[in-house]
């Protein structure tokens, strides 16, 4: 049997799971590929540092640069993450015309279109399955499975952080800070979590897909993210008896052009969290689990389902990409499928201002009569439709939440308006605004 | 651009889904591929025949022998459906070394041995992605996405048409044969819908998926099936009322040997009703909508989910073996993987009399005392443990259903228990037996 050597570049979490999976399941996989995988190398920073999974202390190594152009090495596996040596590691493998296997979504959000465009000019190939929602392979299914179609929507529940925390808080009532800190404790959430809770991972991973669906390159700062952080117990009744719950969702929607002069539709990418509708699929998906929700102009609507992260799901990931990077090897195919196919028909970011949308609003107001005009008033002058306002029961003291759902608004509208709205005097908390999305 | 010429064998639904997603999305694929498609024959049985996709009359001919021996067709794709003229076409096709692009289950799920082999023989390959689940891309993540995973568990919900009846029999309290005299008036089910309502076509598809998932080939007389004709109104309240929703449950799960002389695991492929429980993301796939749930040993759970029929959907899934096909042929590679990988771990599959599983029971039976007695006396002989016992309310007469919940049992201990049961005087119907499944 043919043989591949490896080099991993990472002997953490992800590495020792690839590491771990190619003991349990490599003659498994030789039966399916017809390929021996032999892991001949491993880069770790610290030889001394204790290790997630054991590694035999001869295949250890500090040297990444020995590995990577190491004749006897055919494919460098990268799973050490960051953006620094990652870039380094990826780089010089792909200018020696060495295929590289990455999980690593930070670098090639930040550094994907420099990354494709060098494994193009060498003729070799970067897989990135892992590198988004890591046990669902939406990479392959997008540029395999739905190549024939126009991707007009795509909707993920990419970080399974933010999706646990907003789980327990619905299922049992809690308040985010409560779940952060046990999360922290239980080791589910960083000891940093911003990336997380903030929607900067959910951010980058929405930019690959949107790369991917669209056929340009989409830079991190131009996908408008914003996290969990505002999210209160109260938000989540709310939603709740409103028939929706409340998820941090990416949005990949293809923005058809008016009648106007821009010809061209242009593509929002964004993270928010957002209510859906309870009886959509994406409102059951709970605890860490991620999806991705993909309309299709000829498929219609598909979702796929799987953990997003974590040492296994990456694992099954990256098994996936040395077998297809093994395929091309064997082939003496340096890329069967370019790594990103640029087709640039919808070049183009709609920015955040103009993303329309209905909007579920929370206010903190003063219970006293003329409060409701006040607001109503300001609303109306800004052209923002109200299609129903709760006032909950149940709530005494001085300040009383009030609850207004918007009918379809452009986002600055709604920004400038609630910016007015805050400082009337019977206003009394910043404004609590989350899109509503109806699919 | 290079060219890749294609003749269409059939076109009815999805022949003519084919002919329009490349006519309206031609252009996007080949930007994708590098490749232009040209279909330049469409085979069909009767050229006055009015189709559902126009196709222009130059295209059109009869005689399937002459498309596919045309030295300029390079891609023969069947899309006529059938298991006799359809395997005359794919078989001589592969014998002169074309690879073929099919959607066709049927003849897959009799053939696929036979035609695998052949493919192998001819070194070309046969694409199936629209065979199974056609807008769910699962052939190509179960072969490519979940390589390295054992399957140790595959869940599906595979036919539409039961699945569209069952849900309308739940949502609106319907009898199962309202909703088919419905169905077919509206096209949704054909006049003869054996195939679906017995569960034929789940089964056809379950075996195709079983066989790719554990390596060997599966006949269809392996496939344990059982249909819906015998699914109530009742069955699903009552279900309901458990916290379970009924649905066409295609299982194909390992079962590994006891401690026993029988070393080697049987892999157990049925498709029954059965019972989900609602907190189950298979109990929310509502409608036409298809679900496949994979249990990897790696990868743990995933869920890939949309339209399992239809012209488009089935049209995307062949887009997609298009495309893999021309890269093969571009690439010269008469297969980049293997049409069927044989691993053979698993030989052997679980009798039906020996699956194991909890099961919902309804009898009918004669309200008075002693019945219950006599019942439960006959299950505690055949060893069967009873979990609960539910008595319906507001059900009046001489005849009453009785629900059982039951242990784990053997299906055969079930079969003979419920013919024992059967011929008790104060039971009025033949039981409905339904296996609930935990996941």
């Amino acid at each position: 049997m043919e043989q591949v050597t490896l080099g991993l570049v990472g002997g953490g979490t992800v590495g020792g799971g690839v590491f771990q999976a190619l003991e349990r399941n490599g003659a498994l996989l030789s039966l399916r590929t017809g390929y021996k995988f032999h892991v001949a190398k491993v880069v770790v920073r610290d030889l001394k540092k204790p290790r997630p999974v054991p590694i035999p202390s001869e295949l250890l190594g500090t040297d990444w640069r020995a590995v990577v152009d190491d004749p006897a090495i055919k494919l460098v596996v990268e799973l050490m993450g960051g953006t620094s040596t990652a870039r380094h590691v990826v780089r010089r493998a792909l200018e020696i015309g060495k295929p590289v296997v990455t999980a690593n979504k930070a670098l090639l959000s930040a550094y994907g279109e420099e990354l494709f465009a060098l494994a193009r000019k060498h003729q070799t190939n970067l897989y990135y399955e892992a590198s988004v929602a890591g046990g669902i392979p939406i990479i392959k299914v997008l540029r395999e499975g739905l190549i024939g179609n126009r991707i007009t929507h795509l909707y993920g529940i990419l970080n399974g952080t933010c999706n646990y925390i907003l789980t327990r808080m619905k299922l049992e009532g809690l308040e985010f800070q409560e779940v952060l800190d046990e999360a922290q404790r239980l080791g589910y959430a960083e000891a940093d979590p911003s990336l997380d809770i903030d929607g900067h991972d959910a951010a980058q991973k929405a930019g690959i897909l949107a790369s991917l669906a669209h056929g340009f390159w989409i830079r991190p700062e131009q996908v408008s993210a914003s996290g969990i952080r505002t999210i209160t117990k109260l938000d989540i009744q709310f939603a709740g008896q409103l028939g929706y719950t409340i998820k941090l969702l990416a949005k990949v929607k293809q923005i058809d052009p008016g009648t106007g002069a821009n010809v061209r539709s242009k593509i929002q990418v964004s993270v928010s969290p957002t209510l859906v509708p309870n009886d959509h699929v994406l409102a059951s998906v709970n605890h860490v689990f991620n999806a991705v929700f993909v309309r299709g102009d000829v498929v219609g609507d598909t979702l796929l389902y799987g953990r997003g992260a974590g040492q296994d799901a990456t694992a099954s990931a990256v098994l996936s990409d040395l077998a297809d990077a093994a395929f091309d090897l064997r082939n003496g195919v340096q890329s069967r499928i370019p790594p990103f196919v640029s087709h640039e028909r919808n070049r183009g970011i709609l920015p955040l201002a103009d993303e329309v949308s209905p909007y579920y609003v929370r206010l903190t107001v003063i219970d006293k009569p003329g409060t409701l005009a006040k607001i109503a008033t300001l609303l109306g002058r800004a052209k923002i439709g109200i299609s129903s306002v709760i006032q909950p029961e149940g709530h005494v003291g001085e300040s009383v939440p009030l609850i207004f759902m918007i009918h379809d608004a452009r986002h600055a509208s709604m920004t400038r308006a609630m910016s007015q709205i805050g400082r009337l005097s019977v206003v009394r908390a910043p404004a609590v605004m989350i899109p509503v999305e109806q699919f």
